[in-house]
């Protein structure tokens, strides 16, 4: 059992009152936080056998949560921006042609490389391939919650219609339990799902107690489709079928009524926001505060690499902050502390998984980044929250840990080689432009 | 005179063709562009003078112009953020109590290692005792506009109101003619400026073929006002003073009528728009895409240090991009190349400078900035601009040229230390904490 001690920090905790220790410190033993507080509290502690990490200053937080996610996607960044109904015209057809077991995990592989780089050290990622996605996590060091899209037509990985179902089904057995690796069910929306096989994905994911996602009142053709075919928002739809509870995680949720607002709240459903993917689509804001305000527990999120483009949180927290700003025309909505907080324990309350990570507290486990304060975008810093949440950059970032074991360490990954994941990401870029030049 | 090829780069030249050159170089005689193109283009000429950098891929474009910055301000980032009021509440008082020539000019030499190493070439700043941020800016060796704020109250610099009038015909005769040191007048705006004052600021600049500045249509307070007292917007208000011309740079105009951006377009009046200041504040959007619609030239800014936080330029670019394609309820509106234009050559349109900066073309000055794309978050690349604007942030900028001398090179700065001016920006913090605690 390694012991860690990282001193010399600006620890921001994220607990209920958001204790901050201007010249802090972590302790860690195996892949437990064993306390934290400030520097004065070790004096007279006997530390003889603890690894030391002195963060120079830097800004130490709990790992950050991404909420929502298609890792795999990776392989195809930067493809087909700025187009219009891209996912018919692009993301469907390059899935169908070029996707396999093989480019799904160089994908997942590149991406778990850059979350941890960036800080990420918990991710809910639904895709295809996903045993082998999860494999390639556990190798990683990475947490998170990891799922097989369900979808009603034959997808990667699943030839039938709805294939995920049983996909997921094994997937739960064998994942059951493990430390890092939770399954969860995801249902790609009400456009690609009908009602009988929302209702079976739900059951599956209640009866395994694992959380169900879906992408949520998304699409204005979702939206419009919805009301004219059940006259109901796609939210009232959702719980006509009682699939919204406490387990329920709506993915986007750019066009939301008050009353599904009211709808979330009374059900408990939690949301995962995606302001860059939403923004750059175009889309309405997600109306955090208004969710924030009945009680919805609202985490962030990136959406995949065909999306936001990048993965990280970081960049996610000033747009986080600016959109709701803009949204509510109030300099005030969404302070750097809400924004953080959205990234790290709200996020976890989103994933079910609060009790284990999300801030950083004695007994939880010891998932945590460092922000180095020596780039010149850091300066000066006369508040810690308005230097991550309006200076920071995801290159920032100098230590990630997930689980007591440190994955990233001077702003390199220990475990795996940034230029291998990169060689095997790039080996797919022709074959992919030559698919992508006839769409 | 220094010869210099950078060679194996994506060059993205910001011409009026877009043209870009997947393997290309550029070759720099002194502060001169003397020549461009792809690799091949190359052979048999004589290179043997040159002193070669090798780009290793990575994308080189024209140095960034950020068109509105009050760079001193560096000297509070991260100083109340959030806060309602915040110009009358911390910033003026702050301004009065504070700040000193010599904290003026730790602000500008921090500000302009931070611009330099996010590939920002030329910036028009405005502030108080100007005449010394200029002479540090000659020393960094950046470009720009440099105007001292004109208003109705005793600034720091010139004890009596309209102080800035007298310091900016002093300074346009000490500075005229200089290669990269340009005068401009900066009015601050008309809650801080009378018709009588705004005439004569407009007059100054006219007689001396100066750019004139102004925030515009920014503050609600401001639009309320004008139509109170002179039954016009703020944008008429000033068009009936005459002061509105193509000479005239439009800061922020989040709040513009239909009749507004008319006004601009006859009068061919310019726009420095800020996104990440005016989310920061929770304004409106700067309604881009309608400006351009009329023809109205829109460049990219910061704001202050105080305002966005970060001066780089790289990180207002998805900014851009979004915000109007939430504006516009589409995903294609301000596309990736749009974004970039904004940054380059339509910023450098704004300052009046395009004829000499803002792309890479035969014959002009040597202003450019090098992406590396080996960090993990610039691959995939299947197209360059939508790396740079929905992936890049200015952590990845390795190499920076002004006037053809080679100012930020793999990541650090050539002619100034990064940790001297921290020590000198840091060296002012405990005076400001104490002050800052009173407001």
């Amino acid at each position: 059992m390694a012991k860690l001690l990282l001193h010399n920090a600006v620890v921001l905790t994220m607990d209920k009152q958001n204790t901050v220790y201007d010249k802090g410190y972590v302790r860690v033993n195996g892949n437990t936080i064993e306390d934290l507080g400030s520097e004065e509290g070790l004096s007279g502690v006997d530390l003889h056998d603890y690894e030391r990490h002195d963060c120079k200053g830097g800004i130490l937080i709990p790992g950050m949560v991404n909420t929502h996610t298609h890792n795999s996607m990776m392989v195809f960044r930067s493809l087909g921006d700025d187009v219009q109904d891209r996912l018919n015209r692009y993301i469907f057809p390059l899935e169908k042609e070029v996707m396999t077991r093989e480019t799904a995990a160089a994908g997942a592989n590149y991406a778990y490389a850059e979350l941890l780089l960036g800080g990420v050290t918990c991710v809910f990622d639904a895709y295809y391939y996903e045993h082998d996605i999860a494999l390639a996590a556990e190798r990683a060091g990475i947490r998170g919650l990891f799922s097989e899209t369900i979808v009603n037509f034959p997808a990667p990985g699943s030839p039938e219609p709805y294939g995920g179902i049983a996909v997921m089904e094994e997937f739960i057995q064998h994942w059951k339990g493990h430390e890092r690796i939770v399954p969860a069910v995801f249902s790609h929306a009400m456009y690609t799902n009908d009602s009988e096989h929302l209702k079976l994905s739900h059951r599956l994911a209640r009866e395994n107690g694992v959380k169900m996602g879906m992408h949520v009142a998304e699409m204005d053709h979702e939206q419009e489709a919805c009301l004219k075919e059940y006259g109901k928002t796609p939210v009232e739809y959702l719980d006509s079928l009682g699939v919204l509870d406490d387990n329920f995680i709506a993915v986007h949720c750019v066009n939301l009524s008050e009353g599904d607002m009211d709808i979330f709240a009374s059900r408990g459903v939690s949301v995962s926001h995606n302001p860059g993917s939403n923004a750059k689509a175009g889309r309405k804001i997600c109306p955090v505060t208004q969710l924030q305000k009945r009680g919805v527990t609202v985490g962030l999120a990136t959406d995949g690499p065909m999306s936001n483009n990048t993965i990280d949180i970081v960049t996610q927290l000033p747009l986080a902050a600016k959109l709701q700003k803009i949204a509510n025309h109030d300099r005030c909505a969404i302070s750097a502390v809400e924004a953080l907080r959205m990234a790290t324990i709200e996020g976890a309350k989103v994933l079910g998984l609060d009790s284990v990570i999300g801030s950083l507290e004695k007994g939880k486990r010891a998932d945590m980044a460092v922000f180095e304060t020596e780039s010149v975008n850091m300066s000066p810093m006369y508040d810690p929250y308005y230097v991550l949440v309006y200076s920071a950059n995801p290159s920032n970032v100098s230590l990630t840990m997930v689980d007591g074991e440190i994955l990233v360490k001077d702003k390199a990954l220990t475990k795996t080689s940034l230029s291998e994941v990169r060689a095997e990401l790039l080996a797919q870029q022709a074959h992919i432009s030559g698919v992508a030049a006839k769409l």
